[in-house]
């Protein structure tokens, strides 16, 4: 009997994704492989709705966040800042030994678009980072409206951190003029961790063709080339990508992408309800809280570390302490990736039980 | 019915392998990974007869290759060539806006521990790259006499390509004064592509401390620093965690890993001896040939797609091609991780009832 995992990562994967893992090795260079390649790069592309080709890299999410940095950061980057993980995208950016200005508001608080328009209209920018929906605070984003202001520039190559928020949240990379959009699988795709995919603009490729110092890994014009032949820069991760290719299928058409954000909704509604009637407060700024993840802040003053044990030694249930600084102040519920809203009630209602 | 694979990569891996990749998802920051990562670390340390630390890279070996030039070339490498993948690590030394010399020797030809000297002797460099085995001509360049020059210059950092000898051919990483010794486990370890290890020294991390720009995702230091903590620096794959924790207690303690070395001379003996049986000749420098796979030089003209083809289709067997230029000119057996001498004769007498 396994933990059943509501933290925000790496979250529930169902037997039947997990049971794809097992499937024979096949050649990386070779046909059915790239049948395979074909297939996912195509159902990534309706995910997201863009014709950017969306690349696959055997890394975590991290990984592919530092790529950015390498490929499209020519001289001064704009961050914007809101937790931990947007926090590590500005110091990856220093550890590439280049420039950034920070956008930072108070963990848990949204970044507003006229923050960003104040900035950007310096002149002295030529990328800008925003994480969509911040993991460690249960915060949302406003993507929509930050992408207005950003396609004012055309010179910015814009990234998203879609980590907990794609293939759970509608996300249209095209209309929204996103270059890149990156996510690792273990959240909302319900999948183990160990790649991490992208779509990834001509635009964007064009400024990595313009630097140096990118070395080979994470190197867009190198995973363009490979793309082209239906092909990997390196050996990947081939259980990840036979999983990966059902759970597009199950997404796509079995849910449909659509119901699925709509499950996703509804899951965060619930929770934040949830959340207030049970006398604690959201952490997240009112009216930019995730649909993914939800961050309780603990103003009843619970032990949270002791509630977690006991939620997972009786009902092999796991939900998450407070990130970094975070911990024990808040504690987090993911409803993402394949729970459902029964699933996530279910685990409510054990935490109520033990909490009284 | 699989095709088995007798490829340089990725290798036929064993059903009970397989299943562990199945297994349900954890938290990769509790106490039930860190006890996980612990046993790897340490049974890698076994295997490598090392006391340095051992890392995990949810990468394929290129990364680690990558990570090795921005963590540990201040200024100028050596860089020993003599194939595909040795000339690749040079190319990524360049990529990384980094100087490197060049030692090459033609295709399939051994380096020799003379031409070491000679360079190292000018004081010039402060790093060196060697890999071990080449895959993509069969050679093995000789380690254990180059090791010996390395050691007499101490500021070098000798790190060394082992991706498709590790754990099919016995390296004593302390002994002979490895730095860093790392591989992809889709090859000799017999597991699915998706992560890379790696033993990384004292040194190498002193260096690494020096050196800027090197991003995150590959700096040797968080390495260090979140293995300390038996954690990895961001989410790993966790499946391929489980399968080579799995996959190393029967390398050590089933077979043994003393049985394992032999078992893989026996296998590339014996293919070296079917090889010229046959009439055709070993495309290695004499006295340098792999024991994880042989390069066959195609003196006979035949059609090596249409053989491979044949003997994939008839029996489901599948050996490879010469790699890149070497297509059709040689092909490759590879005789590494869980196959048995039998399964290797079994593929060589089908082959050679093919091509009658």
């Amino acid at each position: 009997m396994h933990n059943k995992l509501f933290i925000p990562g790496p979250t529930e994967v169902k037997e039947d994704v997990l049971k794809q893992l097992s499937k024979p090795m096949i050649s990386h260079r070779g046909k059915e492989f790239s049948a395979l390649y074909s297939e996912i790069t195509q159902k990534l592309q309706k995910l997201l709705y863009t014709e950017n080709p969306c690349f696959i890299s055997t890394s975590s999410a991290i990984g592919v966040m530092e790529a950015c940095v390498r490929n499209c950061v020519r001289k001064k980057s704009l961050n914007l800042v809101c937790g931990a993980f947007s926090k590590k995208w500005a110091d990856i950016v220093k550890a590439c030994n280049k420039e950034c200005d920070i956008i930072k508001v108070e963990d848990g608080k949204a970044i507003k678009p006229e923050m960003v328009e104040e900035k950007l209209k310096t002149g002295e920018y030529d990328s800008v980072f925003l994480t969509h929906n911040e993991t460690s605070t249960g915060g949302m984003n406003p993507l929509e409206e930050i992408a207005e202001v950003v396609k004012k520039y055309p010179d910015i190559i814009f990234m998203v951190d879609c980590v907990s928020s794609m293939a759970g949240v509608k996300i249209e990379v095209d209309r929204l003029g996103i270059d890149v959009a990156l996510a690792s699988v273990q959240k909302c795709f319900a999948l183990p961790p160990g790649i991490a995919v992208f779509s990834c603009s001509k635009k964007a490729i064009e400024r990595s063709k313009e630097l140096s110092n990118k070395g080979y890994y994470f190197d867009f014009v190198e995973f363009l080339k490979y793309h082209e032949k239906l092909q990997t820069i390196s050996t990947p991760s081939i259980p990840h990508m036979y999983a990966l290719n059902h759970q597009l299928d199950k997404i796509l058409t079995q849910e449909g992408d659509e119901n699925r954000f709509a499950r996703h909704k509804e899951m965060g509604q619930f929770t934040r309800n949830w959340t207030i009637k049970n006398g604690f407060e959201l952490f997240a700024e009112k009216g930019f809280e995730s649909n993914t993840v939800t961050c309780v802040k603990n103003t009843k003053d619970i032990n949270v570390s002791e509630l977690i044990k006991t939620t997972k030694e009786k009902y092999n249930l796991e939900f998450g302490n407070g990130y970094g600084e975070l911990k024990e102040k808040t504690f987090r519920i993911a409803h993402m990736g394949d729970m459902t809203l029964e699933e996530v009630k279910d685990l409510l209602e054990k935490i109520e039980k033990e909490m009284k």
